[in-house]
């Protein structure tokens, strides 16, 4: 069965550089866009190209999306010519966009339906780091379907980690995650504005930072960014960051849990957008506690 | 005039491996705690004791004070028989307690009406990390002063860094960073408490945070500390947490900066307080995230 | 066309005093409700109870709805045998339940489709106010949908409000009371616990506020409920005020809005909902203040 | 001892006409105001003018003061020729001033020590209402001190409430009427912004919430004045909110109480300070909400 090809859904800015890796892994691939002309790389590096998801899926053989958002995701899986009918008995989707745990246990009982194996396994890193295969992939689903998976994984990323069988569980890490960055962001622009008010080099604290107490890359990198102000152009654009918290608040009400500090992050997302800064980078609703002190 | 003694005030779980470590550097070392059975064991080390804090104080010297907050420093520095009089002309206070900038600045001024120079030098880092030698340093003052303590703080931890020459600079960034400490925590806790209540393993998602997108101490540390709800003994206790919160609040209303994210961990403080907590670690915030999810 | 009866659908604790006071204006009615039990006393008050909706509605006439929530708006209306296809040319539906404004718009649409009207006209006010034709209606949609239902209205309530052509608009409006009033709730909570944790009487507080400063019903009523924390038996389900929060935060999120008031009430029910409270009083959420400061 | 003259020391905005009406009750009045400007038109009125406090007070007698803050309450009574020291044994100190629990349990028992009795007596009321005697006053301390306030305190309002001995229950008592009132100011504000940015005329709400289900002059007059952002002239200055709800978290501090809504208004408060409108009316805070919507 491995010799059919891999379909591989989804070419964007994360999806490109994926795809590139199972090429390059000697993966046979054939690939879809929506927008075509985001193929045409791929199509020079070995890929076949098709006019639609359904042309590029083989029945019982694998199929990998990275998409926008659950919209998408079930459009490409449940609409006409989708993934799941073309897979059929026997297939394999492999789910790495960011969407909600309910639709990835929705296209589960789907693809179990049809006979097909569905594995959640979103991923942690920006462009550069699905680029260089230093993702970090978390898993979960039916242990048949990690199995079959792990060789495509394992060429996309630089670790696995799992999550049990429930397909959501993946998703409800994903999210967890991204609320976890978007907090230290957070945290960091209220110090960073607390530390200029009083006088004091905001790069200085930003170094401070990742040198000590927080040497890791997410506060080195967000720190420096944030302590310049350097939201253009966006590495993570903010309305995507929106529609990750936003997320996150779903499950925080499905499983009755408040949770005010990703009320906070929405407050401060939606002020970015009410002022036209979707475009920003995601640690652009720096700019909102800025001017809440009078900053700017 | 380095040849006069060391003179060391404040013996509490901090100061005690500092001073420890200035007579393991071969520095003459004169010790004051308001609790004299806390100096013996500096005693048998080669310390002298003394039974008030101006006696271990030499005019012209170096004092340096731990203690517990801004009251106990104003005390033992400008109270009677204080170390201000006591250093007079040609002295330096070495500050590294956690205190409000104010504190500083009133300090310094008067150390300076007695002509005797102030370092604000508060540090970061628990006690296992001050015995070994670990702490970071961050310091603001005169030039004067940064030169001739700058022995004595290398003899107490990994790396000094500077704020310039405000007095209260290095308080505002001592501020910052605990305040950055106990975001992440906060974030933490809801995002433990999420994926708890969607059926996944508390401690899968602390590991796999410290292994991949937070790999620093701060967020492995901790992580595991709130997967396990291991708030006894505790390393840092809630109420000293709840001491420095409101020193952030405070300067954030002095230079007129909303933050809402002190806001929300005074909110947690304050309910844990309520609830008998104090002598939990500062962690034990968690607690109030799993209990409004109806975790406990 | 007025001698054709008016269809009322949904027999709720609302609902049923409303149909009651159409019959008592001498209004012929034909009533439907899932429960046919709840529809036994305005049977023997005269009205003509049916099976279905579309059997309650004549093609062409009047169509009045007071149902739980969208869900079941939408299903009684577009779904099979609905209100939608059974009114038709020259029909008018009232629609008086608090539901998002997007549904009102897409019904709107869907009945401009058909031929017939849609006023979207939600009320303030409890069982006891309906029961006594006190409620307040707030209306929005076309000209001739409001001068059609004008005696309708003026039948069930004390008063009409006029927001407008969008039908949306008049959803906006009562969300947004329901928020005001869940925020004075929110208010009283809190100061309730500052005066009993200072010692002082909760009930001496409420009356001084209801015969003072806030001499309208909602103060002085909900302060006495709040002082004795009489949750049972609910005026107002908890869990329906969640719906009508999370309503709000929708119609929020639509139009971009920080709201971050409605975010700590959409929490406070949320802890609420946690601790097993949906079948108390909304004002119940007091309990989530009352026990964060240790009173319970 | 009734024949001697009433000392009342503080004539601002409120004090002035609250001092006249002690005059035209026919009480001898003697008063002192920082500002000797102030007194002017008093003492054409038939008021004794001196030029400190302690001249305007007579041994034994009875001393009102309506004074800035905190601050000026205790430099007022305990300062060199304070209020204390000349009332001595027999005297009275109504004290009717916005200030701390703590301040007044601090001045009762200083009053206490000298002979004298001491009455907290905060009011509610504009300037207006001050002028036309339609105060609300909350009263706290000695029933004796009660009892001889009583004629004094009748002249003033238009009804006393009672909160019991303790002298700092008044305040208490005032400081969460003030968190009452801004807590509905802020949920206007957000309420108003949401139907301004759904299209709907603000003015249309505030008229509605005034004559329906918020009947009351608060809403009625806030709502109108936040609709039109008629924010100047202030009839209470925003910084005198702000010092407000600083008491108000100092109070939820000391009794170990979370306040989250009280958080809100104060980082309002901030912002609004932060961007220079300390002079604006406290209502002002609405431009916050606003702003953060993308509306100015």
């Amino acid at each position: 069965m491995h010799t059919d090809a891999i379909a591989f859904i989804g070419l964007g800015s994360m999806g490109a550089p994926m795809a590139q890796n199972l090429l390059s892994s000697g993966m046979p691939l054939t690939v879809y866009n929506r927008n075509a002309a985001r193929a045409e790389a791929l199509a020079a590096a070995g890929a076949r190209v098709t006019a639609s998801a359904a042309q590029a899926v083989s029945p019982g053989g694998i199929a990998v999306t990275m998409v926008a958002n659950d919209a998408a995701l079930e459009a490409v899986t449940l609409g006409p010519n989708g993934v799941a009918d073309t897979l059929g008995q026997g297939g394999l989707h492999i789910s790495m966009s960011t969407v909600s745990p309910e639709t990835s246990r929705k296209l589960a009982a789907e693809h179990a339906q049809r006979g097909s194996l569905f594995l959640s396994a979103p991923v942690f890193g920006r462009p550069e780091a699905a680029a260089a295969k230093k993702l970090w992939i978390v898993q979960s689903g039916s242990s048949q379907a990690k199995v079959r998976a792990k060789p495509v994984l394992d060429a996309l990323g630089q670790g696995i980690h799992d999550f049990g069988e429930d397909p959501g569980s993946a998703n409800v890490v994903k999210l967890s995650g991204n609320f976890l960055i978007l907090s230290a962001v957070e945290a960091m622009a209220e110090a960073l504005a607390l530390v200029e008010k009083s006088g004091i080099d905001r790069s200085a604290l930003a170094s401070f930072l990742g040198q000590t107490i927080f040497a890791c890359p997410i506060y080195q990198n967000y720190s420096q960014i944030l302590a310049k102000r350097a939201y253009e152009p966006a590495g993570f654009k903010l309305e995507l960051g929106m529609k990750d918290v936003r997320l996150v608040r779903d499950v925080a009400e499905q499983v009755t849990l408040p949770m005010p500090l990703a009320d906070l992050l929405h407050e401060r997302l939606l002020a970015s957008l009410a002022k036209g800064r979707q475009a920003l980078d995601w640690t652009g609703i720096e700019l909102v506690s800025a001017e809440a002190g009078g900053l700017r």
